[in-house]
């Protein structure tokens, strides 16, 4: 899928919506966990549910991990599921990887060959040839962490040369590794007026955007400072939304926060003129 | 265990090796290939032939997870059966994790209460809180990424602020957040002159060294640099000791290079005064 493609879907649900799956065993439903895969049984009342209202899901990789090959069986089923429901989806593994050439390209052949999800999330200490094996898959994205939304953030990312903070020559330098087709980068929305400064330096690409909801982002400011003019951003709500409701219920409980997110969504695309 | 300990098992072992299982499907012997499990039969033979030769082994996550649920069974059947046959051995789950908070926890529970393994690596760029959640747990190691041995570490961890190289403020900031007793630092050894600098900012802690032989460093260079009173290193072999050999006999070649690596390290060892 390249950002035309990406930006056609937006237009076409209204919605710049990224669902993240970060399924917790230990949050959803009690009655789930008679089935014999929970989280996949969950996910997929999730997806069935809210998929109206997403163009992305990203499901975080953590938390399969904690349930071992198991989990990774349950990720592989929900990756699996959404392609087979609704192929308009752009899935995002959200696994932060990055490791030395040689091992770059094991992760992914991971997850862009066996796992065959759209796009990665990538962490860039190790520089760029621990990027470039993921930019070889046509179609396929690099989402390249650059500003991200914890406190630990200002730690590293805010070190500065006196020209440049670090978050900030990772886009200069990234910014030129891929294309607007292939890298996008996470910025957090807890920190939305540096979005601003973002734009100025890679006008073009599209963000992905965490922190909207549990941890405190405003989806309009987000928009006031991070959407250009071919939208240029995905919002990503983890927790808002998956655990809305805990009860029988839990799925149209998600699907009601996901179809408010997605109302606020129709609305700023309206007035930047984009549907 | 604790850095002690760690030292007691090296001076027992005459040796700081840290064998790296980066077991690749393609490059495994073929008749392996008809085995039920071909990844983790390649590495039971290499870890029953190199044991006695190493301190520890770095299972590379990306190389298991290129063979989806079924490789990350393999990953926990290869940590279990090096846990059953030779208990002082330290397992390294070389993952490059870090992520906000709320996830890194999960991976803690992934690494250190499931599969149990004794440290794991992990980035920086996400700052303190994503690394936080691995150091609450004893007995158990984080290895955070400084000073990396490919190429693209020239691209950010060398980012200056005019008084320190970003991976010096790494281990400047990271040093405070554990002990010498719960954090490692990687440090390359394809630089090892940099070592030097490393070792005035952290005298004490330990260094996971990848990069002798495949990568091209040197193993009498790091100890020059990079050693302490306490040896202070573990030194990563993957590719020279698991392909040494391809045929039938590959378990006695990789033990071969192995020895050959034990015995240049009890030479440095003894230089020193460590046995």
């Amino acid at each position: 899928m390249d950002s035309g493609e990406l930006l056609q879907r937006i237009r076409e649900k209204k919605s710049f919506l990224c669902i993240g799956l970060d399924t917790d065993l230990h949050k959803i439903p009690a009655h789930l966990l008679e089935e014999e895969d929970p989280v996949f049984a969950f996910n997929r009342r999730i997806i069935d549910a809210t998929h109206r209202y997403a163009v992305a899901y990203k499901p975080n990789t953590a938390f399969y991990e904690m349930n071992g090959a198991d989990g990774w069986r349950s990720l592989e089923r929900t990756v699996a599921y959404i392609r087979e429901l609704d192929p308009s989806i752009f899935i995002i593994a959200d696994a932060k990887r990055g490791d030395i050439g040689n091992t770059s390209r094991m992760y992914a052949r991971a997850f862009f060959e066996r796992m065959d999800v759209d796009a990665l999330t990538v962490a860039p200490y190790m520089g760029s040839d621990s990027v470039g094996p993921f930019l070889g898959y046509p179609g396929k994205w690099v989402i390249l962490l650059a500003l991200t939304s914890n406190p630990g953030a200002d730690d590293f990312q805010f070190f500065s040369d006196g020209r440049r903070h670090l978050y900030e020559q990772v886009l200069v330098m990234a910014g030129a590794w891929g294309t607007e087709d292939n890298m996008m980068f996470v910025t957090g929305a807890t920190r939305a007026e540096k979005l601003a400064d973002v734009r100025r330096i890679i006008p073009g690409h599209f963000l992905l955007v965490p922190g909207v909801g549990a941890q405190g982002g405003s989806l309009e400011e987000v928009a006031r400072y991070g959407m250009n003019d071919r939208c240029g951003l995905l919002v990503n709500s983890s927790r808002g939304i998956l655990y809305a409701g805990d009860g029988p219920d839990f799925a149209e409980a998600a699907a009601g926060k996901a179809g408010e997110l997605q109302a606020q969504m129709e609305e700023l695309l309206r007035e930047r003129g984009l549907i």
